[in-house]
């Protein structure tokens, strides 16, 4: 019997056989995730779909006792190769388990499988008044357990946070099959260390989250939509202090540079104004009753810091029209080239307009097409290079480009990831951005969970 | 030479002679903090009062090598007995560093050593317009190393979160006298574990932090508070679901039991009306122009939710004067009786009124009077038990009551402490919050991060 045959047989006796892909096709699919560029050069040998806390135990218990690599795997729409399994190993699939066990309005917390997807979940507790502001771009089909493995953020992380601050509780599976309850059901929780925050962002590394409390908050009564131009970012980034000065809190200020706007005009003649170095998109939120008063100081302000062309939404369908323009910056990439590739990476906001510029700078060092957005009130910048990964030189001048991002990132006093991860693509260039001893004791973690190196091995770091 | 005498001398190599306390009347002050009734047997060897890291880490070297325990302490401001130093050893009082390093307007970010006094903090950012809302009672003098160290929160926290929700980065000396560097200066961060989060409620048992970056938020532009009373609990508690459901998202909900109104009442003649079996204290703020609007929203719930004398506040001095009759539940009650211990549990909060009872109950069974107050929106319940501590049978009926309150808390699927912290107080009912395996795990890290057990040995768990 060949190794994969042989898993094939010892997993048939945990769950249905209907429940185990070992196909070549089927294996080959998931040898890669969302990640441009970034596949396995070893299939896994099975993908598996748990319904029950119980299977993903016994699975993982197995998997310990014989040293096989274990893979957890919501949507797989990671940009990381976070989901990529390098050591080939059983991949756990948790598409179905899915559900949604408790919305409690009057403790505003809901209660999900790890597999529950993000934009679901939201729809659902909006039905209740309630709102789950963590909202990653692919939130229609990515799940709560992968933006809890990768700490997703999204546009609306600068007036409401990211997923680590609405986790309060986590079921997380162990490497040896125990079920590890950390956190709590409750708002506030001063008891003993906060495991569960050692979890979120953690990849998949120390443990499998099959299930989490989450806090929810009341949903705003309502929301605007501005979008205005800038001569030059520094322009841009100085308008959010005199928001802030002003009292203006938006819930998203996001960001587009001059070749973002060209290249979204260029394929979809939405109207925008291309000779303008940098467009905001601002959403406001709040009480109806404080709407006027919110856009006329955020006009204000846009108008002291030089912007023009301020466009206000007031529909749903003027909002949406304008939000569309920023969707579409990764579509309009990659009618540029064969293949876009979307990076993360955060600098204090005061050093934005310096990444922008430096960015650019690198790109035609290297002749790369860079498309570059970002949620400026948090500093989080995202260049979309557009590329062709076939093109032996375009790629090897990527890998060149993206060195020197994060070089000038981190430089700039930012860091390597703000809401992606680091996953495998990002593994070599930790080392700039945390100290030896930071990662020595990351390492001491995760072998204490972990010390037979099951878990999504090779991710974040190698051991 | 005595033990204590060895160590006065090996520390004068570290730190000038007058930053070391070594008196038998000093070292006494210093064998209890904030916490009433706890006290150590053991007297500390010595208090240090270092002004750099670099001595902070010679100290902590020099200990370990040793083998002599260290407690670090703020104001000692604490409930739980955390800064008291139960098997004697070296208390380095972190007074001297308490200066702001940076407030960074355009980032929204404040760096502060571990010694910066809340309220402090609070008032310098507010000079620009930023805001940093843990709010913990004491904050006048208790200090940002203790409210990581505690896991602090305040009223504020139902809609701002707690101190774990703005620390973006953490410098921490270890055990071995190693400085590490932890988190990031940027709101977001997906770069490896969060291990900033790991120390946060920790009480000095992982590390001592000396330094930290935190997150700040534009201040409101404005604030109202409203007060009304309840003829039952659940009548307060189910107004909290009826204001989300009207949009309305108050910073702060605290509430006072009919013990706690009678007794302000008694002493201080504020005009309280006291045959109401709850009142409610509850904070708006937002922009100006929304105030007029929330408050008749706020008013309709309350009304709608029985309420009665329903009392709004304008001017800043109607503010300052509800306000105190909340503040004065503690000193009411300290005239009842010799003592007051302040204890903290937390319940989802359609659990608070079954909960409040429930206090009151065992309050009875053992004779004690309880003084209830509390943060309804998050669940967060403060009985505050007035006793003579000298009086054995009372004492021994709080510590059989005090098991009651927590054991019930549990029960109603919250857990044993949500801003306070577990010190020494609440060590032996760690059990019954957190399960076995996650006991294991928190010791297995704090072995891992302190093999002598050097750090606050003895509090949240016993190695």
């Amino acid at each position: 019997m060949t190794a994969i045959a042989k898993i094939k047989n010892d997993l048939e006796k945990i769950l249905p056989k209907d429940s185990i892909l070992t196909s070549k096709e089927e294996r080959y699919v998931y040898s890669q995730d969302g990640t441009n560029g970034m596949e396995s050069e070893i299939l896994p040998d099975s993908v598996v779909f748990p319904e029950t806390v119980e299977q993903v135990q016994k699975i993982l218990k197995y998997a310990n006792e014989n040293k096989i690599p274990v893979v957890a795997r919501g949507a797989g729409t990671n940009l990381v190769g976070a989901c990529v399994p390098l050591k080939g190993g059983i991949i756990i699939n948790f598409t179905k388990m899915d559900k949604i066990l408790e919305i409690n309005k009057t403790n505003m917390t809901a209660t999900v499988q790890a597999g529950t997807i993000v934009g679901k979940l939201q729809e659902e507790v909006k039905k209740q008044g309630l709102f789950f502001p963590p909202d990653p771009s692919n939130l229609k089909v990515s799940t709560i357990g992968g933006a809890i493995a990768q700490s997703a953020g999204g546009p609306k992380t600068f007036k409401y946070g990211t997923t680590k601050d609405y986790v309060l509780g986590l079921k997380v599976v162990l490497a040896d099959g125990n079920l590890l309850k950390v956190g709590v059901n409750t708002i506030k929780n001063a008891t003993g260390y906060h495991l569960e925050q050692l979890f979120i962002g953690s990849e998949g590394t120390l443990g499998i989250v099959v299930e989490t409390t989450l806090k929810l908050i009341p949903q705003p009564e309502t929301t605007r939509v501005v979008m205005a131009y800038f001569d030059n970012i520094s322009d841009a980034t100085d308008s959010v202090t005199k928001m802030t000065d002003s009292n203006i809190y938006p819930s998203t200020i996001d960001f587009m540079d001059n070749n973002t706007i060209k290249t979204i005009e260029k394929f979809y003649h939405v109207g925008l104004i291309t000779d303008k170095q940098a467009a905001l998109i601002i959403e406001l939120d709040g009480l109806e009753v404080s709407m006027d008063t919110q856009i006329e100081r955020l006009k204000e302000t846009l108008v002291q810091s030089n912007a023009d062309n301020i466009v206000v939404s007031v529909t749903k369908e003027e909002q949406e029209k304008l939000w569309t323009a920023r969707r579409a910056s990764f579509s309009a990439a990659a009618k540029l080239k064969p293949d876009v590739v979307t990076n993360d990476m955060i600098v204090p906001r005061e050093n934005i307009s310096k990444l922008v510029q430096g960015i650019n700078e690198i790109g035609e060092k290297y002749g790369l097409t860079i498309c570059t957005v970002g949620h400026i009130g948090d500093g989080n910048i995202h260049p979309q290079v557009a590329l062709d990964l076939n093109n032996e030189t375009e790629a090897e001048n990527y890998q060149k480009a993206k060195a020197e991002f994060y070089e000038l990132a981190i430089k700039l006093n930012g860091t390597l990831s703000a809401e992606h991860g680091i996953g495998c693509e990002k593994k070599a260039f930790l080392s700039k951005a945390l100290s030896p001893l930071s990662i020595e004791y990351m390492k001491k973690i995760k072998k204490m969970f972990d010390p037979n190196n099951i878990l999504n091995p090779d991710k974040i770091f190698d051991m």
